[in-house]
């Protein structure tokens, strides 16, 4: 008896909704960025609808101005651990930089989520191209990009290693002895490396999930590389299921050859879905946000992303010569790369490009009714492009309750998504083990308490 | 109309509870450092009663090798974001380490806290003096005690900054215009110092209370100096009335030599209370604890304040010269002179030492009958020794419970205690202002928002 394979499904939650211009709409909050309300609606809206997980992104540092978009967010850890007391069931990932942390604080802090969530955290790790962000921690430019994935490969090494730093066994708690812990059970990594050197063992107990979930995101050849090696989910952008189905692909590949299960790499593309009735008023939907938009801000994050100045471009035509000649751009390597792919595939003009990336920033928009976005998810999960999506509602919480009540069931319908949850942490609901201890010895049978 | 000067309550939790051996009582439960349930119902149990406050230590390395004592502890800032769902006003103290963690960083955590729990975080600001924490953050040795309070100066300043970096008025939200922010009132603290360079502004906006409530523990000159200048309560551990008055007038003369209205810096001594009905039985509740302690523990606890070997002692004699005679030792100064003080003037032996410091580690131990527990906290309240006190129950949460239920009544009949909150945040249960934005610009009329 084989069950069918199950798409699994991330609430990629963001301020008022994905779309740059989502705060302006008129049931908007547009403050939302700071109003714990607003996240436990979304949280348990997510969680009512038995999503497998619901993810912040982040990065240390202002995004933009703030003149025409909300330019902040709360520390995502604290805001997860909020949102975990407000849930019960749901998995729980947080954007957290390996560039501007400490492993042994990084891991004890995720751990603690681990703990107080009953097992629902998850991680995803990031290397942090931002300028901004080096300047906010004594740097006086980004440190390059293979050094960045050195340094995040070692944290990785020593995390799990302060992770394993307990054994399942190594509190007796013995009230009669006085005996509280055997020592030989508490590990000290001793870690000396190249960017680290980390004594232990944590001071926190082996978490419910031996690790958080650890998820990852980059493109690049390093960033797959390195997905490869540690990440058990991947979130990525794909503009079109040629280039997703490549992506997960190579991903699938490189795990192999990393002598991993393939199937323990769970490919998650992100979908930013307009929903109508009909077709027709999908778009309508699209193009209300449309019209929100305010051009100078699109040109600006186009700007930022070529790293020139917003006066290079001519809104209403292509982009310019000297950009679509350029070799990649280190940092923003595969962001630019899609752009200008994008650009001539469709002979955009600035205009054009600018709306576009506007809802998706790179990710796949798709205009239609629940049936259409029901059957895209279904192609490309069963075609080899997916194992599930990162859904990126336009408008929260709008766009996720669009998509919980219209898309949903008829996913279900197909036998695809689970109609409640069936395990209690965010690795089942991944169908995700958790990991083995690296320091766990078996003892001799005299020897086991 | 003036109202009787109010006394302050801070709720010092700890594990099992404050005594080495709380976890060895039958009704303990020795896995609570792990267990969110043990610590929401005393989060829960301290508000029902109004205390101004809870409060969790903290240090960035296991404690101790394990063997006798639980070890470690959930991060605090993790554990408090997770109290601040299953409470609603009381306020909220963690410890973070200034010479572990980034500014940017911290700060932004810190406000996160205090704006998903509404206006209730305070950070305890320590500057970490042990060895294993150091070797957890790559260093081979602990960073002088002189650098690590000038590095704790700095980062206090950048850490105001940041939060200041976000004037009250700097959101505007036009939806009709598109105007989000105003570029204007976002600052850039831009600082460059000996130890951190950081641009700002912050990514997260101006918490409830401005800054979180800044706390410190430190007893030393520089630790006593930073207090002045810097923490709006002050933690402190004496033995006896008159040392806690001497530190009590010595921060009100330092407060007021840096400027600051005495009143503002709430002074806190700890206590350890073991409350019984008679003398008799309260002798014999703290007998109870004294006969589970493990003697090798206490040993090597004193082994290492003082630096030295556990075989340096032997239980029934007193210190050992070398000891008596050596100078103050950096980084652990206050903690070896008072016991050192203690020692001497009461002429104990190594094993009433370890008794001794078994449940207070240097705080105030308390034996008696409610009544009495309540007129010695008058006497200090009154005399002019305490603004209020940590209260350190020796097992947790049953030593909470009967100072709630035996002790607070006493001190609520003299009008010395709160019935019931009257504000939301913790700077308003400690009469503390919302500080003052530095970046605050009036506008011309014409300008403002
Ligand atoms: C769904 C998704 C979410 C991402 N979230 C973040 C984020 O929160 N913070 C961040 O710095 N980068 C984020 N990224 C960017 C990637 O981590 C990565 O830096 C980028 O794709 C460039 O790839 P590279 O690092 O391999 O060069 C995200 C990417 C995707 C596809
Ligand atoms: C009630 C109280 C709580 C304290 N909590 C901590 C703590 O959690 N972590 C820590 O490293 N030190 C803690 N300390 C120690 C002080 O921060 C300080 O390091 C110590 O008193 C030595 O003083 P000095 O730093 O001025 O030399 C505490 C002290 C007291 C009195």
């Amino acid at each position: 008896m084989s069950a069918r394979r199950q798409l699994h499904l991330n609430a990629f939650l963001m301020e008022a909704g994905h779309h740059e211009a989502s705060w302006r709409l008129p049931d908007s909050n547009p403050r939302a960025d700071f109003d714990l309300r607003h996240w436990i609606e979304l949280a348990q809206l997510a969680e009512s609808a038995a999503f497998d997980s619901l993810f912040l992104a982040d990065g240390p540092a202002l995004t933009g101005t703030g003149e025409f978009r909300p330019p902040g967010q709360l520390d995502p850890l604290t805001l997860l651990t909020a949102l975990s007391q407000a849930t019960s069931r749901i998995g729980l990932i947080a954007t957290v930089s390996s560039t501007y942390n400490e492993p042994y604080d990084l891991a004890r802090r995720l751990a603690s989520v681990d703990h107080v969530s009953g097992g629902r955290a998850g991680w995803n790790i990031v290397t942090s191209a931002g300028a901004s962000a080096a300047a906010n921690f004594g740097l006086d430019g980004v440190p390059d990009h293979a050094g960045r994935y050195a340094r995040a490969d070692e944290f990785l090494r020593v995390a799990k290693a302060l992770w394993d730093s307990w054994e399942t066994e190594a509190v007796v708690a013995d009230k009669a002895s006085g005996r509280y812990a055997d020592p030989a059970r508490l590990h000290r990594p001793d870690h000396r490396g190249r960017y680290f050197s980390v004594a232990g063992p944590l001071n926190v107990e082996r978490p419910p999930q031996g690790y958080p979930l650890l998820v990852q995101a980059g493109s690049s050849e390093d960033g797959r590389d390195f997905a490869a090696r540690h990440a058990e989910a991947i979130f990525t952008a794909h503009t079109t299921y040629e280039r997703a189905a490549d992506f997960y692909g190579d991903i699938k590949a490189r795990a192999r050859a990393a002598g991993r299960d393939p199937d323990g790499v769970i490919v998650l593309p992100g979908i930013v879905p307009y929903i109508g009735s009909t077709q027709a008023e999908a778009q309508a939907l699209a193009q209300q946000f449309d019209d929100l938009r305010v051009p100078a801000y699109g040109l600006r994050q186009l700007a930022a992303v070529f790293e020139t100045e917003p006066s290079s471009f001519e809104l209403d035509e292509p982009l310019p010569d000297f950009i679509l000649a350029r070799p990649e751009l280190e940092g923003a390597q595969s962001r630019s790369d899609l752009i200008i792919e994008l650009a001539v595939r469709e002979k955009l003009t600035v205009r054009q490009i600018i709306s576009r990336l506007g809802g998706g920033r790179g990710h796949f928009e798709f205009i239609g009714t629940p049936d259409q976005v029901a059957d895209t998810i279904t192609a490309w999960f069963e075609g080899g492009a997916a194992d599930g999506f990162n859904i990126m509602a336009p408008a929260l919480p709008s766009g996720l309750e669009t998509f919980v009540e219209h898309v949903l069931p008829i996913l279900r319908a197909k036998g695809l998504f689970r109609e409640a949850y069936e395990g209690t942490t965010l690795r089942e609901h991944y169908g995700l083990a958790v990991p083995a201890n690296q320091f766990h010895q078996a003892r001799q049978p005299d020897q086991v308490h």
